[in-house]
């Protein structure tokens, strides 16, 4: 199985090695053929939650994409569901760049017909919802979650298994996780397992789209 | 690893077991969780190759994915990049739809950014562009190649090749191919090998998005 060497981007400043390594070690859990580096962007320890910290992270962003394209990646993955700085790595490198949020809306508009968006903010991820477009019910944000650390604390996850189950009560068929701090706390297996609805975790999405570049 | 079991709809009709069942193996040759049962539609030979031919073959199509629902199939793939019947099967059935064309479509604008559509039609199938939007830069149709029969002729392969080498000279990045016939023949390797550019198989790019749902 050809190996594809991946830059992955936490958008988020941690030298916690575990943390910091959490997308990877999902990602790689799943997908044998993906050998993935990560860096994360530095000086922002609550990562990106509005439009000012998306706005402070994109050239912190471009520098490392440019970084890994420069060392021989295959792609680069930007692991945050708001995509900062997708479309502007895309028109500076020659590999292809992949955003989480973009991915994971792909691939809920692909499996399903009624998306709600499940996520840290009180809008959805402008990216998500374009691609959703009329496949796009509403988002919803778990109570007393702002930031990707709160849902490290055991309520943030409760919470956030709570909005799910509301997103089902309003007809959604499947959930797209717009943080990818929920890939980091596996919280799409609980989703599924306890409110029975498809849920599309957007580490792993990425993660999918990226297996095609074996082929 | 979790098992999905396919619907796979061909929309050629044929009694030759190897051409039908041509896109399970391909799709089971690459994804090991993918348990694929395949029928095709009665009555059309040549398959879908203009509006006409779609038009007919759609209520064929949308009776093959109810029965796949109802003996308990977890998704319909509709194999052929004209998306024939995936919008009204997408609102009749309740187990996700997947259609060839959209699927290449979609991980091709997730991979490049200049995208080039080789197909079998003087225009490119309407889903495709409407996904590609401002990232697709043109159609090619391969000389003397006008339903999926004459790709199986030697010359129906050289002129494919020929084709796509135009479309990097033009530009693009990456190409999308639009008629699973493409994938029936395999071509995608001969072009990646011999034009030395990033191509997408409609079949492959379905399978990858339908080996989401081991998640």
């Amino acid at each position: 199985m050809k190996e594809i060497k991946v830059g992955l981007i936490r958008v988020v400043t941690t030298t916690n090695e575990k943390v910091l390594n959490a997308h990877a070690s999902l990602l790689t859990s799943r997908f044998k053929n993906l050998d993935i580096e990560t860096k994360c962007i530095p000086n922002q320890p609550e990562g990106i939650h509005d439009a000012e910290t998306e706005k402070i992270a994109v050239p912190k962003i471009i520098n490392l994409a440019k970084d890994f394209e420069s060392k021989g990646a295959d792609v680069v993955f930007i692991s945050c569901a708001a995509d900062p700085g997708v479309e502007e790595c895309r028109r500076l490198l020659n590999i292809p760049v992949i955003g989480a949020g973009s991915a994971c809306a792909i691939m809920a508009q692909s499996l399903g017909n009624k998306v709600g968006v499940l996520g840290i903010t009180e809008e959805a991820p402008e990216v998500m919802v374009k691609i959703l477009k009329e496949k796009f019910v509403c988002s919803i944000k778990p109570e007393g979650v702002n930031t990707t650390l709160d849902l490290f604390k055991e309520e943030g996850r409760a919470n956030a298994l709570k909005a799910a189950g509301m997103l089902k009560e309003k007809g959604c068929d499947t959930i797209a996780l717009a943080c990818t701090g929920m890939s980091t706390i596996n919280v799409h297996e609980d989703i599924r397992e306890n409110i029975k609805i498809r849920v599309i975790d957007p580490v792993l999405a990425a993660g999918v789209i990226m297996s095609y570049l074996q082929f």
